[in-house]
């Protein structure tokens, strides 16, 4: 791990290898000349079946990237987190998500050396999820059978807001009947407003969804929120039975006159914590059986990330082809395309989990990098996109790769809506990567577009818990290659400090050193109109 | 226009500029040594203040690049648009979304030259965008004002769905209570089928929106849509009152069983048709008159592009920063973080209408360019983003250009959520700027990194109308410059066709020709067990 990626042997190996052979790559000839192309380079994985062929590479490729990722101490390093060590670096902290879906006895990593070699810590961490996992779907349980609630307001934000969407929204199928799930996150007064205006005191749980229980928009929101409840009909007794906290600060909570609380642990990150008691608003849409299930998807994953060999490993190959395609190939964004209505804001979630944890510039080592790192991770659900920018993917002078996302399985709703959902995506692969000329120039199409295909079984809890852990592990497949710690986001701090400060600089009018720009745009705040209370 | 926009001398200059001068470019210096840089990169427009100081560029930069789209034909092709020309050279159409915004006696446009010499062709398209404006109007206030009508379904793609339901989401505090308002485009089953769900017969207007009334999504949720009307206790006579269509083809609409429809002309692009026909369920969800004052806002800035010089003209400073920022500083992407809820599908509408537009690879003239076009444009709300992927904006090695959207009243929610909210805007731009460093390499931020920041009046019809011209035009700017004809989208053709092809191929079970990889999903999707009806 002493080497930063770009200065091993294996770097300047794949980049000569790219410079000789990848960029005069022809995607349509590669299927011509090799008639394996497609099984080399596809792959079935717990509830996802991939299809890496359409991207700018071969077999030969991928054990270079393989060898790149050994060079890098990216199986040390997921060892490490598996042995329960502080990966996380820059906090001293274990990253552990994956134990939140481990079964009691491990389950499927019950052979794995590591997991044999568990130290006290983690065997701890193990009992106190399941204990905390158990008191969390009890309390849905209970939630789901009592009839006197029928909205549930979760109120958080990142990685307390976007897992819990998503995966609600995904699993519309399996949502309870007789619950209408909201989740306001902003710190614009619309979205709680708008929320507010639907339900009823006596029939509303709200979830108070922070770590800290000191995030700026979600204590507003909530403390908005208390106002609505208590001026509405409700009572300081009766918030008791209507505000539940996801906090691990249980004494705030309490000040806020909350004291159901479920509490998490220093080793989940925000982006990683939906398999927590951040997962709450999940487990009481669609109850334990089905959370145990989507948890069971997630444990199928990471047993198949901690202990397939390379060649066979898909969260390995993704993160591997993100290296190459950010690194070698040169490419600055990829699109994703969910061809699924529950997973349009699965790109939302993923921006988060990508960008958060890889959008960063030093090593671990404190290294400054001079290579790429998280693309741009951006798109719209298909049809739709198809209906928007793809016009740029196949017609635009960059290429941008992109990553189709289908189910074999449609669901309960209309099979002919369904072939036309899948069969759209498998046609805007092909055409990306034939493309098309001698219709006019206006009309050529440039193709050898490269994309990747994951086709997951059905839009059910395991496949998605499966296809979310798939992105975790890819994810820190590629931080790992960088070197990075992906697992904090001192990004973050500098604008919440400004905007104390400009705050701060609004009461006293002081605006000393304070640029020209920003102190313009906060006058012209002074000056709004604000209405409202 | 002979030239491509790189063969330009103004090209050549502005390169120059860069590598002189722009590369090293500190915006934290700009400010300390031109205590003027506010006032010359900033401005008023209708209903929007822009602040452009924040980017790498200083006045020298706005005069060269406003020479270089006066050698590009800029005001040319601006003046044949307005002109009613057929800029739309491929397809041999006029471009005259803006004549949908246009009062009847021309408004504030009336005394423009250009204006003043229209022939009778386009004074003609004027008075049928008005007889179509009154008609579509009456209709809406007709089902405004028809209790029975709780429901309003909208059935369309594209340019048939994303302006209707951005808007209607901006608007909601002007939405008109007792009618909800749904949006189907997704050929997914899973989005037609849970607003059916919701839905009645008797209470529920649906509108068909397709302007050939042959888009394949739109005509196979509209079948649906149908048969599931017809199922649950509505009659074929039944459908004339419950169903309207908004297309060109009266013909197959009447043989789908609508009389009653609104058609518009072949000037209108799909991405600038919510002005017409298209915006019915915006006009039916705010009303005539707060419709007439979308279409003034939008008005108010036509007549600004058409007619203000270019250091004052907004439309075109933010076109050409698009063209500097692109080509000369090379960014890849332009992130979009609208700071309002109302706002929060903005950036999926601004996606069609940039990348579909300007994601082009040869010129009007049939040259291919060599130069970049579109970015990938792509965000999330604020303050949501900070809480994801913001953490790359400050810290990832690339450099990321964000435009910040605010609005100055925060409407009728809670003061303190809107001062929140703002302030978090401006200290995010300033944290941009300013970045941090000597409190350890992990908490580095690099600093110098461009914003523009769009303060919007408020987000009522007027203001909202105003915003979304001004993106149309700005994207038209940059457009001209590339030479590309902003007004076409013949790269959506290959997908499609490729569509139909393999729905013959699982006909017939003839593969031949097909890619190994295309073939094994196909193959898959049809092992797939298919549900539903």
């Amino acid at each position: 791990m002493g080497l930063v990626c770009d200065a091993t042997p294996q770097w300047a190996q794949l980049d000569a290898h790219f410079q000789s052979w990848g960029a005069r790559f022809d995607l349509v000839q590669a299927f011509a000349t090799d008639a394996q192309r497609l099984e080399k380079l596809s792959q079935q994985a717990p509830y996802v079946f991939a299809d890496l062929s359409k991207n700018w590479l071969q077999e030969s490729t991928e054990q270079q990237l393989s060898a790149l990722a050994r060079a890098c101490g990216v199986h040390t390093v997921r060892d490490a987190m598996l042995a329960g060590a502080a990966v996380n670096t820059t906090e001293e902290r274990a990253v552990m998500h994956w134990l939140l879906r481990t079964p009691p006895d491990a389950g499927l990593l019950q052979t794995h050396p590591v997991v044999q070699a568990w130290e006290a810590p983690v065997q701890q961490a193990l009992q106190q999820v399941h204990s905390t996992l158990d008191a969390m779907l009890a309390l849905a349980e209970q939630v789901r059978s009592d009839e006197r609630i029928t909205d549930v307001v979760n109120i958080g934000i990142g990685g307390s807001h976007l897992g819990p969407e998503v995966v609600v929204q995904a699993l519309e199928d399996w949502v309870t009947p007789g619950k209408n799930f909201h989740f306001v996150s902003n710190v614009d007064g619309h979205e709680l407003g708008h929320v507010l205006r639907k339900v009823k005191p006596q029939s509303t749980l709200f979830l108070i969804a922070s770590k800290s229980f000191t995030t700026a928009e979600t204590m507003l929101n909530a403390h908005s929120a208390r106002t609505w409840f208590l001026a509405n009909g409700g009572t300081e007794t009766d918030i008791q039975r209507h505000f539940v906290a996801l906090t691990t600060n249980t004494a705030a909570a309490a000040q806020f006159g909350v004291t159901r609380t479920l509490g998490f642990w220093d080793w989940v990150g925000g982006r990683f914590s939906l398999w927590s008691a951040i997962g709450l608003p999940i487990a009481i849409a669609i109850g334990a059986e089905q959370f145990k299930n989507l948890l069971h998807g997630a444990h199928a994953m990471d047993a198949h990330f901690f202990s397939a060999p390379d060649a066979q490993n898909l969260p390995l190959r993704l993160g591997m082809l993100d290296v190459w395609n950010r690194n070698f190939c040169g490419f600055g964004s990829r699109c994703i395309a969910p061809y699924s209505h529950g997973l349009r804001r699965l790109t939302a979630y993923l921006q988060q989990l990508e960008m958060e944890s890889n959008g960063k510039r030093v090593t671990r080592d404190g290294k400054p990098l001079q290579v790429a790192t998280a693309p741009v991770v951006w798109g719209e659900p298909g049809t739709n996109g198809q209906h928007a920018f793809f016009q740029m993917l196949h017609q635009g002078p960059d290429v941008i790769p992109v990553e189709f996302i289908a189910l074999r399985d449609g669901g309960k709703y209309l099979g002919a809506h369904h072939q036309s959902l899948v069969i759209n995506a498998i046609a805007q692969a092909q055409a990306l990567m034939v493309g098309r000329s001698g219709e006019g120039i206006e009309r050529d199409c440039p193709g050898n577009r490269p994309s990747t295909f994951l086709l997951l079984q059905a839009l059910d809890p395991a496949s998605l818990g499966a296809l979310i852990a798939l992105y975790e592990h890819r994810v820190f497949v590629a931080g790992a290659v960088w070197g990075i710690n992906s697992f904090d986001q001192w990004g973050v701090e500098l604008g919440k400090k400004l905007a104390q400060s400009l705050r701060e600089r609004q009461q006293s009018n002081d605006w000393a050193g304070v640029d020209p720009s920003t102190r313009a745009l906060m006058q012209r705040l002074a000056e709004s109109p604000l209405n409202g209370n």
